[in-house]
């Protein structure tokens, strides 16, 4: 049904998008933006590769990361020029690539053996590390702080994935409970506004 | 008369705490407090860890620092609902922890045989990191730049270690100075309102 | 004409300054306002050499890096007690640092045979990231988002550096260069307020 590095490279651009869009209401200029829209895509993936000592980091391989971060930068502010951010969609497209995270560094940090708790933190860690980066240097409220739901829709999935790969389910299925369980949460906290 | 483990255990708890009283202030759910909980306990251990090359970073080889974070997360979220949080005995309790993180940070970066200006910055460092991310997360004004006194806390007991262990002086001694060091200008900053 | 060790020294005298300045406006003490020193001279770097997993850390191989910065912050806390500090000529300085760190920064990149795209944004995320960490640790704007031409002045001086070297000119040629190319449009971008 489908491949991790597939969800990667979505996930990727997902977060290059954010980054650039954020970036684009600041003072920031061409290169700035791209910066932060690589910055913002490879972040958590950077963060998680450093603490497992995983090198080398993943972009420094495959220039692909950059590549799609820099075209989906230089689009989003191409498209922005001429048209409105569409605001559900991208909502929506965040709470997608926050599940394919999730998947990713679930799978990369179980790999490494890490025991339960670990693996939780550390997949939470890296899937909102990005988003935390780019709040940073963009100087705004830190989205975790902003929305509810969000590093526990993480955590839900990162068990959920634990739970049921355990039980001996096929990858792809507890592949895609898990990106249902992040994406549901978040989308429900969107909508219904929980708390 | 004590063990560097179990101060290090204790320095986690205290941080852990201090993380969940300042993330619980804010809208984070429950995920959210223990994650900012565990990134304020751990986060200058991985500051020192990744500096040195130090892998497996300590909380990925023993997940009792995690185990014990969470725990402290839940308690402190539970304690909070009840009563208020005792300002005065954390402010002291920080102070402890903060002696304790400059013991231990200041015993490993000697062991790597780095000079003392190294020394004294890497245990400087290593000591606040936690604090200072999980303020940073919390879109918090660094305590760094709040409290008087605070580097220079530990940037003087890093050098009374030094010190004292090139003296000669046995292990506990020094230990022991250090923290009274730490400690004692903590503690007299917050009562007497040093500048 | 000129070795990459001493501008990397002097790049670091600089930061040094502007972390001591920075973090003097705040009511950081004496050690706290060496500690954002140090950490704003040496902070790119470390970026760097983790990222690259290029350990021994620089400044833990050679405390020289060390040592200045602490002298640098020491005498800019004594020179601002008595004078002012000297905005205009501090603006060029770190239009100077800036370019030192390009060629520092793309060298070393270069070195580890990373493909164009990856160089370009590594050099440029080492060369701001000291900077960056001052700003963040002294809750300032990031002055990446204050100023014009900051972020793309790096990237430009990184391309020029790449295009030259691959076309076989000298070192020194295209190290002046590209330091002449991050320089003139830092300054150009200061002097005529470029958007």
């Amino acid at each position: 049904m489908f491949s991790l590095h597939w969800l990667d490279l979505f996930g990727t651009i997902v977060f290059a998008i954010s980054g650039a869009l954020t970036a684009g209401r600041k003072r920031l200029d061409l290169f700035g933006v791209l910066m932060i829209a690589a910055v913002t895509a490879v972040g958590g993936g950077t963060v998680r590769d450093v603490l497992l000592s995983r090198y080398p980091i993943f972009w420094f391989m495959d220039n692909t990361y950059l590549w799609l971060s820099v075209a989906a930068g230089i689009a989003t502010m191409l498209y922005t020029r001429f048209f409105r951010p569409p605001r559900t969609s991208l909502v929506i497209a965040d709470a997608l690539g926050l599940s394919t995270l999730t998947v990713i560094n679930a799978s990369i940090a179980i790999s490494y053996g890490l025991s339960p708790v670990i693996l939780v933190i550390m997949t939470a860690l890296s899937s909102v590390a990005g988003g935390l980066i780019r709040d940073i240097l963009c100087a705004e409220i830190p989205m975790i702080l902003q929305r509810d739901i969000y590093i526990t829709a993480v955590c839900a999935g990162a068990i959920v994935y634990l739970v049921l790969r355990h039980l001996g389910l096929h990858e792809i299925l507890y592949n895609t409970i898990t990106m249902i369980t992040v994406m549901g949460l978040r989308v429900a906290a969107i909508y219904w506004d929980w708390h």
